[in-house]
């Protein structure tokens, strides 16, 4: 490890039934001996605490400590992650084995960092359905409304009859004969969410107790929107994440024709979104844990990468701020469900393409003085919420608030600008664009808070759409943004696929799909776009553009850049494939096409990394 | 409501948890207040039984009052509809409810209309795998077969040797390895619609003895067969049904090409279907108790109707013989699962564009004096035991018996027909024409029926190819038919969605599709069509067609084009996007298409409403 | 029967509630009726043990013979098949009843065979998640490691740790968050594979002992590989097949296109493949059980043969060494789930076009004398346990064994070659070819096997890619093979079907599609292929080829035609339609194809059955 420039090594998670393999009985031996190894070569250990995979003899003296599933089954032992957040049993047991992990290595002086569990919600395990986390609801619930008076009128529930005496008549919103009430079923999101907060903060109070000045970090998911990220890295110092580029590519939305042009690279955008997210909610830099090293075993198809990308990869996230970069794993494992996940050696123990990449980037890195990434211009607010609720009342089948927000994203980094990724409740002030790609419950503060703010703002559909009980607000949307922008959502519809509306800005023609608003805007509001239909589709109030549809790429592109360039900001029109970073002074080019291609570094830049010249999968880092 | 031309309102469905917040506990203030309110106000009132969604405290008292799933598991509450027809106690909780609103408003002299319950069906309700339905069903067929050796003769249970000794044994017809008998799993579909049949007699019982002189009505929905709507009509006044044309379009089976082509005004033949069914199962005048007034919230994708369409679908339902129309609902709700579903007044209480349109409707009905719906020279037999049967043994995967009848309905109304929808156990004297899209059980006196009607007749595929309990008659099919037919149906093939066989007929070429029969036929069978191998593809004897396979829709109207002539009734030709009506002596045109066009009006028609000349989505009504 | 040319019948399956119509009544009479009119006329008789179909009341007495669903629900009956292999109740049961028809029938002169139950493991029921079940599955584990120790180590529970302390903790491998480990279910699937053979066995020790010098058989399925065949057709005297060619074309994984175009034939290597593999497992000439007779009732859609088809079929059975041609069934049933199912008569007692033609077959086979088949000069190998491996373990969602290994057979039939399909296991000596399809558990004695038959040899990708226990070999794939093959796959990947990789062999180009390996070959090899990135596609070692991808259909008879040339076999070029087969000194053509075709017989051939010119769906026999 030493030889190939790692100086972090992560251990520990999943290694409950190897540390207490008898109940009471700790067998220390196998991992003092382990850390004691490490740390003699000088490397630095990253300890996991192993709550993700509870030992069967635990299973089987409290069964309830499993999770349930919405068919009210228990889900079983033999996999991962089979625990229930809130069972009592299951906190009480997990409590106990952090406390004895964390009291025999919290001071290790080679323990410089421990990471709570592994990949909270990891195969959509944060919700459960079991009788403790109903009973954990109705608590939650008495604790928000006070009454069910006030929940029923709070939640609606006078529709289709729905009324509740007491909170112990409300059960988990499943196996109704037709969907269940909305704001029933987004508070038990929300309550499912409080869970995975209450766990990680269990586990960190203990930590912090134990290891003193250690660094605690979780490692994220990527597109995983289960649980609200900036309620659990609140406790943490790190917010890490892991980076499956290809993996990603398979599983999330894009279009097969998207899918295979990105096949051996990912999507030029999709490591970007994850550094940008996770960096605004971590206290120090944020890091890659699990950083794809060749083909993984988990997509429903499995491609190797080209061959630089895990190097592209690597220096892509140094540029968005990471302050480290680990592989999952080190050498692939030769049984068990992923052993044909690549690590960064073969099984045999000789090193893989990956391995090599990775030792190339320790050299380079030498060379490279990282000063930590600053604020950027832009503001993107990202919120979970906004996703549990489209996804609970999406009006259209296909309606994505993820896809909404990505496809924003992208069109700014295609743009060349640099993005940070915030939660709606974070300050804008110093923020030249801020952008919201749909945000349907408004905080009270955020009109003041942009207004404040002075950016140019660019909002997307449905914001302000529901009050924070979904329901829809007085007046109608876009509810508390009226105040910036002052309208009247008088009719909604969703489309098919397969058919889309005209619309016209700024002399072209382009197309609304999925989604479309029909507005009336108050005097002094600009129509700046045109449905065919000649109804308003682009409007602006001040320095705050309204979208009342979901359009293509291209408009999304003309209309961010416009605010963009209202807002003082140097606009590059970026190919399909290159995209920029600023850290510091210094500025990377990092190339995803399939051609070479020309860095936009001005004449006589100094190259750090690379040259003005970019081969395919290729990196270039330059002095501005 | 009175200024926008309303003289009707349907309230109280869904009520139980507010009529009766604790058990025993009967809170009439609201109600009394809301009564009336509207009383003064000069509206007539359709109280609704609020059986629909027992509270959650009945729900608790008695967990077997609800539904249980073919997975076993028991729905649960949080949404509509969760009760099971076969619960004895939630009969008797029904009735006990039932006569208490009954008893309280049944002499109001506001309140001239009383709706059984809501939606008998919806989200697939219908059947139940309940003990109290398995032990009901066991009832259910000792009454129907007496003995157990009855039964197995009946059903043909020595295959795969599953005979029973008694009637004890017999289980629901779920959780098999493999498809459960198909004579069980239809008399299990048989029980369960007349499992509803009593449930809604027990309420009208009630109704009529409490409520001397209301109408009774239930609100059917679009295209759903869940249960034979003929015999639940059959205690009720007035067939109600709920026309929801863009909902049913995206949720009905039309290919992706034609829910583009009809996004925003429904298919022109779907609202006239409904019509056609329920005026011939209505006493009265049949209803329109939901009208759709904009865009709604369940269909996948919910796009708004074309400006003009609210008003066309309300004029429609008038032209085929409507007594009431109605709108779901009065004002958009802003909270709960049908928050998105529009109102003819938006959430913010203004007037919306579908109550823009009600209220023209309102006004122009005072200058069209509506005689009652005279029968049509055409009637189709549509029959619910057919439906249930295909779709339990359909052979192909895609053959669907609704979509075939709407086929045939379709090339009729296309012909500028008016069509009366029977059962097939109608008296037919009187009809020129009797179209039978397919009939697997023929009633034994239906061969006199339609011999002594001397109307022309267009019968197809499967007809008469099963007994009672899903046998192949002896002889073969078309079993009892063969009186008018004289054919031996020997052989039947499905074929992929993919496959279609040539067809001649009148010297052009058509398709077959899904399905094909090959007959012999005895001598004196004229052979009208001929397969592309030369075998018959439609026969006649007599004034009988019988059709042997699923034919495109351009053959299906040559058949019956030619039927209808040999009928001596006028064909018209009439473009895809417009439809025409009588009712008296008045003639309705429609227009769904894209463009305007000429009504087939005489010279010289004089126009009540509209002109020659028909816009978008727009209405002409003229004398003859 | 006599007069159609028929000698031989089946009967008694599923006859349980008939014989045994209460509990220990026995009723006789009408099979002692059945079998002596059967014997009078001259018939032959398979008796069938019932114990296909326990019946209701054994059901009732013990609902533990049911076998459980993956999602834990028992199986109702209702059907077929709905009991637990592992029920030591329904052992019993079985065991009694067997024993009771085998006593009363077994020495019956007329009575010339048994087949044990019917078709094993139809409708997905070979796998049970009893509780039984899993007892019976831990004694298994337990004969199978002999310590949970060794378990673990083998199985590499370590992995996500998920280690055992005792047998009694493990369970079956189902309802777990994410994929339960791969040799835990692999494991799960070889018992339950042994469970049926277990079973059988209890049968036919039973009839061996009261039914002295009759055949005993089991009726297999078709592309069935629910349990090991070559296991349980290890204690019969014949292994028989149920053949539905058209059933099989629509059930099975070919392409919309491919489905078309073999509608009214089926595949024209479907039945041969069968024949080949059940040829092989069967100790005296294998049976056609079921023929198809015409049209079905069970695949999703159910196209009527083409006229000609039963005969073709047939003779291609004979030609391929059947011992005997028998059809489901001898008249089509009125009644129950199969009443659309075919047989030789129709309903009405009348002779069916399948009927007509097997008649036919009886005529002409008097004037073909028929000479045992012979031993075929290529093997293909073909294993249960590497199709149960590659399921649970694909890596590529779509990636089949069971369709690889068909690939394969279906380019050598197309070569013209005759092919024996053989197990892992079987002895190689006397081959000239010997091809591999996919094998990744090699047996430790299979290279010396292939060394000593001096066969040239064709080895597909993932051979030699797991332990017993799936885990990755030392040394990384081919693992046992690299003594003939001394590569080191050292990294594989699977591609998105819309993604293919070019491959260059022999001056010609083709495609991989699915799957890719990359692989480093030791001096010596020889690269015969290569892809567009110049890495090895296929390569050579001695005379032995190793394939590194899924290919195209082109290339994969470029490489077997180029080793069966080197093996000095005589390859044809034959077209899509045509098919040619050798039995002892005769020679069959067979035309799927919708055209005459020549077949490819010498000059001067003498004809057997038809000519050289052979119509749409005909046959020609001719002497070499």
């Amino acid at each position: 490890m030493v030889e190939s420039g790692i100086s972090l090594v992560r251990i520990g998670d999943f290694a409950w039934s190897r540390i207490e393999p008898d109940p009471g009985h700790l067998a220390w031996n196998w991992l003092d001996r382990a850390i004691g190894t490490l740390a003699e070569a000088g490397l630095q250990i990253v300890m996991c605490t192993p709550t993700a995979t509870p030992p069967k003899w635990l299973v089987d003296q409290s069964p309830d400590i499993l999770a349930v599933g919405a068919d009210g089954q228990p889900r079983r032992f033999g996999s991962r992650r089979h625990y229930d957040f809130s069972s009592p049993r299951y906190f009480a047991a997990a409590q106990r084995i952090v406390t004895e992990v964390a009291g025999r290595y919290g001071r290790h002086p080679a323990v410089s960092a421990w990471q709570t569990d592994n990949e909270y919600g990891c195969h959509d395990t944060v919700v459960s359905y079991s009788a403790a986390a109903a009973s954990r609801f109705r608590l939650w619930l008495r604790e928000r409304y006070g009454t069910a008076a006030a929940l029923n009128q709070a939640w609606g529930t006078v529709f289709w009859g729905g009324e509740y005496r007491d909170f112990d008549e409300i059960d988990p919103p499943i196996g109704t004969v037709t969907e269940a009430h909305p704001a029933h079923r987004l508070d038990y999101r929300r309550f499912a969410s409080d869970e995975v907060v209450r766990f990680n903060r269990m586990q960190v109070e203990i930590l912090r107790q134990h290891c003193p000045g250690r660094l605690l970090l979780h490692n994220f998911m990527q597109f995983f929107t289960g649980f609200d990220h900036y309620e659990v890295a609140a406790a943490l110092d790190v917010a890490a994440w892991d980076s499956y580029p290809l993996g990603a590519l398979e599983r999330f939305w894009l279009d097969p024709a998207v899918k295979q042009r990105w096949l051996r690279t990912g999507h030029p955008d999709f490591p970007a979104f994850h550094h940008d997210l996770y960096r605004g909610m971590s206290k120090q830099p944020f890091w890659v844990m699990e950083q794809q090293p060749g083909p993984v075993n988990w997509a429903p198809w499995n491609p190797a990468p080209l061959p630089g990308m895990v190097r592209l990869w690597t220096w892509e996230a140094f540029a968005h701020g990471a302050g480290v970069v680990s592989y999952f794993r080190w050498r692939q494992c030769p049984f068990g469900q992923e052993q044909m996940h690549a690590g960064l050696r073969t099984p045999d123990d000789r090193l893989d393409v990956g391995g090599e990449e990775a030792s190339r980037v320790a050299a380079e890195l030498k060379g490279v003085p990282v000063a930590p990434a600053a604020r950027a211009d832009v503001a993107l607010l990202f919120d979970y919420d906004a996703q549990w609720l489209l996804e609970i009342h999406p009006h259209g089948a296909d309606f994505s608030y993820l896809r909404l927000a990505f496809e924003y994203y992208s069109a700014l980094r295609a743009l060349g600008l640099d993005v940070d990724v915030l939660p709606a409740s974070a300050p804008l002030d110093g923020y030249r664009m801020v952008v919201i790609p749909s945000l349907p419950v408004v905080p009270p503060d955020l009109p003041d808070r942009l207004e404040r703010s002075r950016a140019c703002a660019v909002v997307g559909p449905r914001s302000g759409s529901k009050t924070e009980t979904v329901q829809i607000p007085d007046g109608l949307p876009p509810g508390r943004l009226r105040a910036l922008l002052p309208l009247r959502v008088w009719r909604v519809e969703s489309l098919r696929p397969d058919v889309t509306e005209a619309v016209s800005f700024a002399g072209n023609a382009y197309r609304a799909r999925q989604w479309r608003e029909l507005v009336r805007a108050e005097a002094g509001v600009e129509v700046e776009g045109t449905y065919g239909t000649g109804e308003p589709a682009i409007v602006k109030s001040g320095r705050v553009r309204y979208l009342t549809g979901v359009f293509d790429a291209a408009l999304h592109a003309a209309v961010l850049s416009r605010a963009a360039e209202e807002a003082g900001l140097a606009v590059l029109r970026l190919p399909d494939g290159l995209r920029v970073r600023r850290r510091g002074a210094l500025r990377f080019a990092f190339n995803y096409g399939p051609d070479p291609i020309d860095a936009p570094s001005p004449p006589g830049a100094a190259f750090l990394v690379g040259a003005k010249r970019l081969g395919v999968a290729d990196v270039a880092i330059w002095k501005e």
